[in-house]
């Protein structure tokens, strides 16, 4: 892995989407599954961007959906990548619901997921390490390879129980 | 909660998908992205099955992709609630990609959610429980509370970290 | 056609899908192109499953809409291979729509679509026969052959006649 | 029904649309299900020129598709309401599949639909009279009762049959 | 350039939509961002419909949106090629709304766009002429070389303007 | 127009897409009106930001497309308020294309689009003011009356020309 390390900031990418009524429920909140599907897709820029290749999602840890968010307000994703291992990467995305009309903003969700660089056929290639470059930035970056460690604990755990 | 306890195979509920070009990436493999987003529709029919009001996803446990579906491949979903407790239930969805053209059929990935059963004002309400009728369906029922216990940790923890 | 015949079973396909604000007219009941888009794709699969050869839809037969489906229930559709002739595939889809508050169901519509088992082409293949295993199976097997006649029948007059 | 008859010019509709990846199989031809919704379209928006009210699909006589359309081609729907009932209207449309580049045009698909005038409640309602006004308009109103009875009496026989 | 002249009939592009709960906002009018994209596909197959090949969009004039557009209205877009240059087709755009109950029409919008044909590798290539017959698509046509050097003339200043 | 005035920067709102295959033509290269689609989303988005009430879209200047943008290529689009008068609000959007796997950016567009804000009949409202606080935000504020002038004497030519 002799490709040159890029800071954080470079992965940086940001979504921002209004709400509409195909993304609601009856009660004109929004779905769970639309909002994942736009953490995956911002993630996925976050890391090509990060290493310059073609990625595939190899998981995305708990999500908990803190507040509803509600038709037209605007929902505002922010993706970078956190660490980097081998073939994978870390990305975090910190999701932000506005009311258009008040102005408030608050945090409805973060995430960790984990992307894995490939080649032609699928096969994982090497990523170039990230460096973080501020205190918020470092803390995330520290505290990666413990949450690499139960992400693996689990994948062990996880298949040999149900079905 | 005086309400009638239902048997799991109540809410069991199936969703067949072809893989279109536009769920797919420059390989031709399916987004992670798009398979969250069905997961989390078809739990919720499940969900609102077995309980017969409007519900909201609470959480999403951490969604491994064992492999990777492709473009024209179909996707079979099948998902029911497997445990209940207050207003909260627990579901269960198994994810099978199957190539049409050999009949191949593989586990590609499976999801525990929780949705929450609400009111008009998205407060959450009772739900009546559920009970298994077999061997399959009592080891996931029976194994469900202490992953009720391990989320409610997760929660205390996670918000105290990152951002 | 020397291919094994396949149990009519094999090729049974299920969708659950959520009626949304975007399938829906002024009055929030179900549009009937929506309906019959979501009967081809399911059709499409079983008859895909069938035969493990690309297919194209050669006809749907007359299709009667019997009560609106509303905005927010569940629509299910059941499809499967009922007869195979040459290279063509019979499939019949049965469409359900239950009000998941209520637990209320109903047959919505009923349709027959023939498939047609295409090479790299678009020249029609041979299809390996069907076997129907219990009465209801066998009673539209039966009756397939007349249907296949009247087909064959409609074609012939109708491109004499209007334009 | 006193409402003055309209001519069948009136109701006149047409749609052009470019053939997308996302609405073709492996071989680069159009879903008939893709087809199957926009013939719906165009003859709701078709019966609601004539009437001027919200209309329900009733049914959809038997679809034949001659003919593969390819990615890339432009498909142009024409559809316009040949007779009318009490409350029904039945609306004929021709698809025409044209290659950009060689000018080939050709008839891919023709249909009669019924469409039914419905009040907030979704009950029947009447519809003013359509006037043919030529050669081809006048053999298409012509046949029409003759096929208004053959649809009630596939009504009548259908739903003593299977499910 | 010897390909033959054509004449301006034979690009006439219509497209007829309904107005969808999604393509709305709050107020249920019509976004701005929706008509663009239906003003560009039909003038695109217009410009393809002249020239017999792919074609990419230079550019477009300026849009006033004159009057809101509201849910459950038909929106008819009608597009030609009004003019040739080398390469370079100009085609016209008139958009109708229609409210289906009152049969109120009015024109919405009215835009010039420019196409470029283009071959394998995105270069432009010649086109053939366009034939204007009868007063109104004159007076389009005559007009339409003062609108070129207009364009010639914003494009040269813009772009050593902001950013 | 009591409310306070508000810096640019508040209202400056960022969208990265992925560009799909459906967005996209023969030969692989992004269709202009899928790009004015997002234009607009994101413009309404920052003017709502900017006066926390519903708009409409009024017009969209010119828009001049540089250069293709390719399947699989991020577009990342910036906009802001530049300027206010007394209902409407000037927006800026600059267009930005990069090749995830070069690295490669460059501008593809830049657009200035007028919305209005109304009130719950539509009707224009007045809009807090907006302040430069930079050079380069400064350069397109103080050009902003300008384009002003010759919007309005755009709009009063246009609609005594053709139809
Ligand atoms: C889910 C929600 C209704 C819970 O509300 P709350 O005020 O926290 O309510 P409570 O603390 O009383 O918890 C209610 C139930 O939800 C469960 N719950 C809350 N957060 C949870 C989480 N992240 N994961 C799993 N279960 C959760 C609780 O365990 C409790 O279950 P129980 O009644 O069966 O014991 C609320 O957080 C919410 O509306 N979230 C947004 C949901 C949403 O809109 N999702 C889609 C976002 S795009
Ligand atoms: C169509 C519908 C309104 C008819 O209601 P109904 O109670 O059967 O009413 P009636 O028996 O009085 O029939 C009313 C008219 O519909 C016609 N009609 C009813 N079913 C029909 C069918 N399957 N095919 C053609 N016409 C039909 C009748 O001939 C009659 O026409 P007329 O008034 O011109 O003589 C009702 O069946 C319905 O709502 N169906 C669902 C429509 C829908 O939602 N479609 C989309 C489903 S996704
Ligand atoms: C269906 C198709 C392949 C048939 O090709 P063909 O040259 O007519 O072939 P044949 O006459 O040999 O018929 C092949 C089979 O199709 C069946 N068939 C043809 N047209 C049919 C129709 N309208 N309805 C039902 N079956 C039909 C024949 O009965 C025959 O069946 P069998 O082999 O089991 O006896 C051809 O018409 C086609 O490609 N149509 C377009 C399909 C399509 O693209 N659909 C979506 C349009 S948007
Ligand atoms: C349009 C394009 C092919 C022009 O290429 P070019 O290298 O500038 O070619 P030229 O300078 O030789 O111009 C070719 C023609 O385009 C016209 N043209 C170029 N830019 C134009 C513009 N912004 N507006 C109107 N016409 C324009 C020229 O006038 C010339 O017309 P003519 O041959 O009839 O005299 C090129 O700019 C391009 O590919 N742009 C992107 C198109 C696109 O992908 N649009 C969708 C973006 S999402």
């Amino acid at each position: 892995m002799n490709e040159a390390a890029r800071p954080m900031s470079r992965s940086r990418s940001i979504m921002t989407e209004l709400v509409f009524p195909t993304d609601t429920n009856h009660h004109g909140t929004m779905f769970g599954g639309t909002l994942m599907k736009d953490i995956d897709k911002i993630s996925a820029i976050s890391a090509m961007r990060h290493c310059g290749r073609p990625v595939v999602t190899a998981s995305t840890d708990s999500l908990d959906f803190l507040a509803p968010i509600r038709l037209g307000e605007a929902v505002e994703l922010e993706a970078f990548v956190t660490w980097t291992h081998r073939s994978s990467m870390e990305v975090y995305v910190v999701v932000r619901s506005e009311n258009l009309f008040s102005g408030d903003r608050r945090v409805t969700c973060t995430a960790f997921s984990t992307f894995v660089a490939v080649d032609e056929n699928g096969r994982p290639v090497p990523v170039p390490p990230v460096i973080p470059e501020n205190d918020a930035e470092r803390k995330l970056y520290d505290s990666a390879p413990e949450r690499y460690e139960q992400r693996k604990k689990r994948r062990s755990q996880r298949y040999s129980s149900p079905e």
